[in-house]
């Protein structure tokens, strides 16, 4: 197998090279003055080909210079190609929520068929159920709870796992389940004496607790910060925040860092001060998976 | 019909509307804060559907919009859907040169058609046979050296049009032809003793001749000015320099004027200060060719 990796994803790539036991391949890059990318795969694939790239920062730029590394690999070689995508960009737009809007994932998973894509890894995608729904390229989605629960165990007393709102209760079940945790959802309220919007747990108390509030993206950081401030005032003891992905906007960290979070850890799917979780091991192994079906 | 334009292409979209004698829709679009684009179609369509996106600057990002849109649009109606591209971005990248390059064109044209769109046109793309060699869509590729000749009638004078190279030959001998006009191309020569590179025309003697140098885009200008300086070294009267697509990155402008180019002009696929000559007359009645075939 030949391993390789779009310019921002070679961390990971070599992660994946070397869990596999082959070789990394670095694709050949630039930039036109026009604005335009080049790629170009300076040697063919000797078996089955795995494509690492991550879809962040840059979205649309990054998910070309995908496409054109897929359209490349194919017609060098007529093995299975599998692309790794630690971070999907376009996941949160999965469905319309107005009319007339587009399902931007849906665009990203039909192109990569249309071009022969043969499987497809991504890590904790917002809705894994896109994967069979828009495509049928075979597939995994890697789920990182237990990497955060291992990273945060040693710090975890009398806890309790939040979800930032219903929709991601889920993936605070099954956290809570490897920390041997309670779990609940937050409930955002606006006081109607003073229009302070708090984000209040549904079922449990919080006080002399630690928390942990756990979610797939960071992007701007409002939600977590909101967050740990309700269950702050509320008399948590610590407040911690993990996420998958660290898309962290600029001042994202100081606004969770000033909110009273004593620590934010993300896995690297993303690179950012905060991934100190690396994805690699839940990602061969999916990898590996995908391969036995495929092969 | 309804047109729809994507943020940068209004004017011409505003032209084929008024062409075709209907509305103009404009897209709803924003940017979120971590770099992904939201569009959304605000009505439906009535009957067919037109959608004018050029592709530059900012090609990876116009190109995501574009599939996003098919996508929106699509979902919305079962009547045709026809993009019109005024630039289409990556149509030099049209063949692998080297092995391992990808054919980016064909990732395009690809997306589109597994997205449903149903016809496309095109202005002066580079390579006209990509668009039956990588796609079934229907399709036409509008000439404009009709509107070049047009522009430029008025200040020849014993004139000869030079291609830039042996590749663009046609499009000089059909600007040629429109004003009666001999033709030629220019062929690089490095002199043995200074060094200096030249381009020379292969066959003509420009002396005391109006020159117009056409080409399909001018990027750097690198080519032009070239041409310009050995042209006007063997005593031609006037240069004149025309393009489809202005694209023109920083400096560009000043290096052509620099190099004695009396004007340049330029079509308005690309927004720029010499995109003088309005495509959307030749684009409308191509248009109209492709809503024939497909109605």
């Amino acid at each position: 197998m030949t391993v390789y990796a779009l310019e921002n994803s070679n961390g990971i790539a070599a992660g994946i090279a070397r869990g596999i036991g082959d070789k990394l391949v670095q694709l050949e890059y630039k930039i036109f003055p026009d604005g335009e990318s080049y790629v170009r795969v300076p040697q063919k694939p000797e078996g089955v080909a795995i494509l690492v790239a991550s879809l962040y920062p840059n979205p649309d730029k990054r998910i070309f210079e995908l496409l054109m590394s897929v359209e490349a690999i194919k017609a060098l070689s007529s093995e299975p190609l599998i692309a790794v995508v630690p971070y999907m960009a376009y996941a949160r737009q999965d469905k319309r929520f107005l009319e007339g809007e587009p399902i931007s994932i849906r665009v990203i998973l039909k192109s990569l068929e249309t071009l022969g894509l043969d499987g497809l890894v991504v890590v904790d995608i917002h809705k894994p159920s896109v994967l069979s729904e828009y495509t049928s390229i075979p597939s995994r989605n890697v789920f990182i709870d237990r990497l955060i629960a291992e990273y945060f165990h040693p710090k975890m007393r009398n806890s309790v796992v939040l979800a930032p709102d219903v929709g991601a209760i889920e993936r605070a079940k099954r956290v809570a389940a490897h920390l041997d945790a309670e779990y609940d959802y937050l409930v955002k309220e606006r006081d109607r004496v003073t229009g302070e919007v708090k984000a209040m747990p549904k079922n449990l108390t919080v006080e002399e607790r630690t928390v942990l509030i756990v979610d797939d993206i960071i992007s701007t950081g409002g939600t977590m910060a909101l967050a740990a401030r309700t269950v702050l005032s509320q008399g948590a003891e610590k407040v911690y925040a993990a996420c998958t992905h660290a898309v962290m906007v600029r001042g994202a960290l100081d606004l969770l860092i000033s909110s009273g979070i004593s620590e934010v850890a993300a896995t690297d799917t993303v690179p950012s001060p905060v991934s100190k979780i690396s994805v690699v091991p839940a990602a061969v192994e999916e990898l590996r998976s995908l391969l036995e079906e495929l092969l």
